[in-house]
């Protein structure tokens, strides 16, 4: 059952990977256990510590995805200094903080100093590589590789493109997150939040709205959602859903009918809600009333544990997704 | 395995289904699979040739969920005289025409013959259970019992009293699904949409701005969704999602960094699609690209078999959820 590394994985034998946080660790973790060589490029000075102990705990969820994973560290090292890190990788994975210029000064040294036929990736979440790469020579090399919240874990990954980005990095880069084991998406245009955080951001708004006006709880309403729309789009997106929602006429019936109601009465009615202080102290209370007796970290425990139900279920792990193929 | 009845269910022999399109075809085949004998009330001649039509077809799901499913027909009358129908029942679940004043009539005929015990529950999706009850003698008995489609399958049921309803009848309400192995969520006031409903279609209308907008196919935000917010809200709701986001800080954290840049940057830049006929011609060629290779029965079959694995895997379907008690 444990899956052998993918053939297109072949070519990549070494990955660095900028910024050693809670992404770049998750990064780091899904490289070693798919046997890629890691070297971290993170300037704090405890750096060895902390990725050690994160990598530490991701290690159960990616045993239970089914990854290999004894002696992990083996393959990592540490490199302060940015030029020497990129050197010789096949691969560079950057996850610094949300800062254009910062980002800037980071690729314009990486370009200089990674071999030429090194994928160039950052993780930003809301930069779009056009504008980082308006500082680049070659900013045909650069694609944002943007994951969902825990890399090694959830299977989406954003392959997002900025204006001059060459069709062969588009390649290279879904080649390369599909045979990680991950689910890529390359979009069509550069949109500011892409596309997986705009349509959380808004259902959140409704969220939010629906708890300040104090229809339901935070626990009632993720209740809700778990036994209801949530599981419908663990197995079918919002279009399907809806074209399944049309009966025999599918989703042109469904928009003629329902859609047209929808727009006519729902849309103007979604609330429009603010972080004021009254709703601050709504939503603070109730999350520690329903999430406050774990911690976060046992929470993510239990949740990941289910995630991987799921996935297992839906052949979606890398073991049963080898199986499927 | 196979679940017997819940002895909250004892009480409930006989229910009278008013209106026998998809919902209530789906009911009734819940309530005969639970044990209890289902009276249909629809004034067309061929309800009884539909009806069973429609139980054949959502016999294998029951039976994948672990509910016994022989002779299903064997517990089923017809009696298209409303006042006969409900007479003598314990429950009446009434899926009409989301009219009001047709509801009115119906509900009005209903108090008047259905024993003074009977839960009386619309599964009406957008009229509050105030506006119907101002046409009832007993208005502190209608409450709004509104299931995610297919009711057979998906967990959900909204329970919304109206502004008579008893805590009684919400109390009989809430034990009453939650016997038959649903997930009644009762919510704490009457709104437009409800819920579920609300937040499909806050995220609906962002789906259809990307789509109309070329960000993305229907086919690839499907897959951005199963692969991610679908996922993790198949096993979490929002509101934990993000308190996991926030680290240790949960969602106290996550509102004051991520939430108010959320209001301040992606709340604003969101989308206001219309069905326009640009919109709508895009949408129903991806539709039939997407999903027109099926006919809608089969994906549904095929959606269903998935749904019921995931929530197997969940420890959710009827006979996995016994075993949790």
């Amino acid at each position: 059952m444990t899956p052998t590394s993918e053939p297109a994985l072949d070519s990549y034998q070494r990955a660095a990977i900028i910024g050693g946080g809670v992404i770049g660790i998750s990064w780091a973790g899904l490289f070693l256990a798919r046997g890629i060589k890691v070297v971290i490029n993170d300037p704090r000075s405890d750096i060895k510590d902390l990725v050690l102990a994160g990598l530490e705990e991701i290690t159960p969820a990616l045993a239970e995805l089914g990854l290999p994973t004894e002696n992990l560290a083996a393959g990592l090292t540490f490199e302060a200094d940015l030029a020497k890190a990129v050197s010789g990788v096949d691969i560079v994975q950057e996850n610094g903080p949300e800062r254009l210029e910062l980002k800037r000064q980071i690729w314009q040294t990486i370009e200089r100093h990674a071999p030429a036929h090194a994928l160039l990736a950052t993780s930003t979440s809301s930069i779009p590589a056009t504008a980082i790469a308006k500082a680049m020579e070659q900013p045909e090399r650069l694609i944002v590789g943007h994951p969902f919240n825990p890399p090694h874990l959830v299977p989406l990954v954003e392959i997002v493109p900025g204006e001059k980005t060459s069709e062969a990095t588009v390649r290279q880069a879904k080649a390369f997150y599909a045979a990680l084991g991950k689910k890529p998406q390359v979009l069509r245009k550069e949109i500011p939040g892409f596309v997986a955080n705009r349509l959380q951001s808004a259902i959140f708004r409704e969220c939010v709205y629906l708890v300040a006006q104090g229809v339901v709880t935070e626990q009632e309403l993720d209740d809700i959602v778990t036994s209801s729309i949530g599981m419908r789009w663990a197995v079918g997106g919002p279009f399907r859903t809806f074209h399944l929602g049309g009966g025999p006429g599918g989703l042109p019936h469904f928009i003629e009918h329902l859609g047209r109601a929808m727009e006519a009465n729902m849309w103007p009615a979604l609330g429009n809600p603010t972080f004021d202080d009254t709703t601050v102290a709504t939503l603070v209370n109730q999350a520690n009333e329903a999430f406050g007796k774990g911690t976060v970290e046992e929470l993510a425990a239990e949740r990941d544990r289910a995630q991987i139900a799921l996935m297992r279920a839906l052949g979606e792990t890398p073991d049963t997704a080898a199986n499927h193929a």
